[in-house]
């Protein structure tokens, strides 16, 4: 049961979202411009860094849904996803994605500056400012979502098609869209 | 000194909105929602609480603009704003902020339910649905802001003034604008 009373019952961010047009329309706004606009880091690997920050914050809905749109845009599909999401670590991905997941989970964790450390191990896998900077914000932006939806303790979908049906959705139209 | 180059010598959030208009257009449109638009929280108590969770994270250029812009639209002013980020227990406000207050703190502190307790002492003090989702959102943004001010490093104003010549304009004008 959420907090609040939703007028739908759209799970997760969807029913606040449906239920709150004024603060959607931003909130929708600012994912379409970071997960899909202009940036040096391709669609699949924004929303994986999306999916990797709601796993670190316990979002469920939140992981479960970037994952699916992770898994729709990435060669590595849904396997690729899941490895990440079990273990950075040893995930198959490139040394520059790995050191930029490494960023966004000290911004995952506190409002404070990424360490030296960690910037640098990006820098010389190739990231540039762009990819720094870009990385940074949706890390932080999802620590915002993420909240958005636990805190106010929405509910999870029925079954994982929501998820497989939004990333279609997405996938073509991207966030906010009815279609 | 911070970890991309800005350009451009804005402090805090204010280099990087200037530097990357593609972001800064929704992020500017959020806070203005959140703090400016309709709310049956009043917008100097709005900017408190941006002011309170931004001091949670120790984020001091975002505790220091939004306690400015909270002191401008406060009876309390500046004595207010410093009591609330001081000690909450023993300030000066009524208790349905304080609950509220804490509400943000909760927030702040994980993603994860806001407790029932809390959610029912903001109840008891007349607290409804939207203020409870106002406070939410408004801790959860906030948690994306400072995380991008800090976690970029970003310099501090070399002196306060800059808060107060912001509070002038934003009062006057909403965020985003240059006059």
């Amino acid at each position: 049961m959420p907090h609040i009373s939703i007028g739908n019952d759209l799970p997760g961010i969807s029913g606040l979202l449906a239920d709150r047009p004024d603060s959607a329309a931003p909130l929708n706004q600012l994912v379409n411009v970071l997960l899909r606009g202009p940036s040096p880091l391709p669609r699949g690997e924004r929303e994986l860094i999306a999916a990797y920050v709601s796993e670190l914050n316990r979002t469920r809905f939140c992981s479960d849904s970037h994952g699916a749109f992770a898994a729709a845009q990435l060669d590595g599909g849904e396997e690729l996803v899941t490895a990440v999401l079990n273990d950075l670590e040893t995930a198959p991905v490139s040394e520059q994605l790995r050191a930029l997941l490494r960023v966004a989970a000290e911004v995952q964790a506190f409002a404070r500056p990424v360490s030296e450390k960690a910037v640098a191990a990006a820098r010389a896998e190739g990231a540039g400012d762009d990819e720094i900077h870009d990385t940074v914000l949706i890390a932080a932006a999802f620590c915002m979502y993420n909240r958005y939806v636990s805190c106010l303790d929405t509910e999870l979908p029925a079954d994982r098609s929501y998820y497989t049906e939004g990333a279609r959705r997405i996938v073509a139209h991207g966030y906010g869209s009815r279609r």
